[in-house]
């Protein structure tokens, strides 16, 4: 009997995370001779502890298809972690109890770190309990913190999104400087890693051009030298852009967001380092600002991805059911960079045990020398990641034609399951 | 000898408003035969006080094509109110000197109401003083608050890029929603008028469609009806998604924006009623939430332009070089809708006298019973406006290709005049 695929996507989604799982689908559909049905956890792994598994099938194709240019997560995602076998040995007991339920030979896991993490495990424990499932890690995160890849499917939308606002606004600022606004800026998401900061520097091709400072997360805040380089902008190019990560500490390892609030479990409330900036600039050096906040919206922009993230959002999840026809488990599909210029990339395999939690930060040589822009290193790295421009079609209304998908769920077989 | 043109932006740019300076660019070099030469002030009318008038015969026919596809203001704008022809009779003298000195016979100025009221002036008094010039407005405000005209330059393009994004971002929330964020808010401009917020209402087609709740600078804020509503659109939908206009006021006439948060510094937080909402929700509902300010990047937004908003605001440009060679003055452009479905319209023509310092707020009829989202004649009003797509293009390495101005200036022939 064909074995079915499970899929399901996990953590913060991204404009291209829809394209990957368009790409698991249709090679799932081209491969009816060896594989069953291709079902979907719905909210993510949440959904498969519940025995709520979407059957795919019912989708028709032109909706399949429309995924590849659909932001947000079509069958949901969730935030929800596994941890270790022995303390969450009920939770993976029971995900090989919904997998044995409904035949399923392949689990595609389509996250970040934490999620190779898991996928790894359940082929293990799955092999224990006396059910082995090929488990197939799927990368994405708009973070760009993954080893071993070369890049994470999600983040080359972002970063185009990110450079191109920053180089409107900019060019916006600029033409208010005179008897207005001076200066510009823009927070931009990664808490740990600087990748999509750094893209913005993308923009940045000749001298005066925007933004004329970016703050990493990567490099403790040194307010005087960030001042005075604010000043140097302002005097040298009549404003100055800025581009900002959420995730920026000061010298003593302090969020420079955490203006003390704390939010609903009394954690630091993060997501507004825009407004310190901004206030600090007017306040020691007296210039009107403006600032934007751009959270969700950078990572669902789909109306403005890189052509060259979608088509690799879609290659990864077509090579992860490529992966799992070829009988191998405990793997990821990676990107690798062939050549450069002409950018050049093609998928590898990497071994799930080495991708799980292991944040991938930006190096030192990325990071120009006053630690406020990037090198041509990193130039060359991120320039081809926002190649090409990849438009969803739109309706006579002016609106994108973003899909919905049916979510019918498949027969439940199996007792409720408390999570 | 032939008259020459002097065209000049005057407050906030919008996505579109160099699409209106090209219209004028072009309109002047189709008609040379009439027309000397097109001058822009630099900076606005702050660069025509110092007599720095950019000549934009220097700018090649590639560049001027360009500037229809460019955002911000390409040759500089300025926030600068003339007052009366008493109070600021030294200013409005020297612009008739500097006229005068370069020969200018059209005078087209591209702004909101306060700009229709300074042109306005310039033609009442260069008549007093001997130099009579022909006064044309251009309209431009992404606040769409003109009387008049059936809506501004400017605004339709900002009202794409803001259904445009709660449509993404609410996908995106959507997704996450069972585990994780259930409430997105995204902070929009319009301090006066609510039409931008209105806009975003457009994505709302069916039931349960995001935004589910739209709040105004017309309508006073009312807490426990919003938070009642908040409670409803997560039990019902799963998630909550809301607009907040920047000027929404409580029912004692005060920014919601300003309420006395206090940033890292110690400083009032202004400019930010996003957060204010995002926190007032979690406190009450203890709701998850995320927050979004989208501040010059919706005006500067030329990416995802209203190919309507494009034609439109080259269409008042060009139509403004046709008032001057037809002997109006006193007068603006206007857009006139001719029908709604299907959608048509035209350029009018009407007095700036009858332009000035009026501001058109939201009707009543347009906005719901309940004061938080938009009637079925707002989506009649508002749907025609963000209708078409009109992409700048990209160069290789994926990022808009927008023109810079070579700016060169005319030759001064004037003492220096201080500001």
């Amino acid at each position: 009997m064909k074995k079915n695929i499970l899929y399901a996507q996990s953590g913060g989604v991204t404009p291209v995370i829809n394209a990957t799982a368009c790409g698991v689908i249709e090679a799932g559909r081209a491969n009816l001779d060896r594989i069953g049905k291709v079902y979907a956890g719905k909210d993510g792994i949440i959904g498969i502890l519940k025995e709520e598994l979407i059957d795919t099938s019912k989708e028709t194709k032109a909706s399949i298809s429309a995924l590849r240019h659909t932001p947000g997560g079509a069958f949901g995602s969730c935030r929800y972690k596994l941890k270790s076998i022995e303390e969450s040995k009920r939770e993976y007991e029971r995900l090989i109890e919904v997998l044995r339920a409904h035949n399923i030979g392949y689990f595609l896991y389509n996250g970040g770190g934490d999620s190779s993490d898991t996928a790894h495990k359940v082929s293990q424990i799955g092999k224990k309990l006396g059910f082995p499932v090929q488990c197939i890690g799927v990368p994405k995160t708009i973070d760009n913190d993954l080893p071993i890849t070369d890049n994470c499917p999600g983040f080359g939308s972002v970063a185009k999104y990110i450079a191109v606002s920053i180089m409107e606004a900019s060019l916006d600022v600029e033409s208010m400087a005179s008897s207005s606004t001076k200066v510009f800026v823009l927070e931009v998401m990664g808490r740990h890693a600087g990748w999509i900061a750094a893209a913005s520097g993308l923009v940045a091709r000749e001298e005066g051009d925007p933004p004329h400072i970016i703050l990493f997360p990567e490099v403790p805040f040194k307010q005087r030298e960030f001042l005075k380089k604010v000043k140097a902008s302002v005097e040298k190019f009549g404003y100055c852009s800025i581009v900002v990560s959420e995730g920026v500490r000061n010298s003593k390892g302090k969020f420079l967001a955490d203006a003390g609030t704390r939010d609903a479990f009394g954690h630091a409330q993060l997501g507004g380092v825009a407004p310190v900036v901004a206030n600090l600039v007017r306040e020691k050096l007296g210039y009107k600002y403006h600032w934007a906040v751009s959270d969700y919206l950078q990572r669902s922009a789909r109306h403005l991805a890189s052509r060259v993230d979608v088509e690799q959002a879609y290659a990864v999840g077509e090579a992860a059911v490529r992966f799992a026809l070829a009988g191998k488990t405990g793997v990821m599909p990676v990107i690798k960079r062939v050549s450069e210029s002409p950018y050049r990339w093609k998928i590898e395999e990497a071994q799930l045990s080495r991708m799980a939690n292991r944040e991938k930060m930006m190096p030192k040589r990325y990071i120009a020398a006053d630690g406020m822009g990037i090198t041509a290193a990193a130039r060359r790295y991120l320039a081809p990641l926002i190649r090409g421009e990849d438009y969803p079609p739109y309706d006579r209304d002016g609106l994108p034609k973003y899909v919905k998908m049916k979510k019918v769920l498949a027969q439940k077989k199996l007792p409720e399951f408390d999570i």
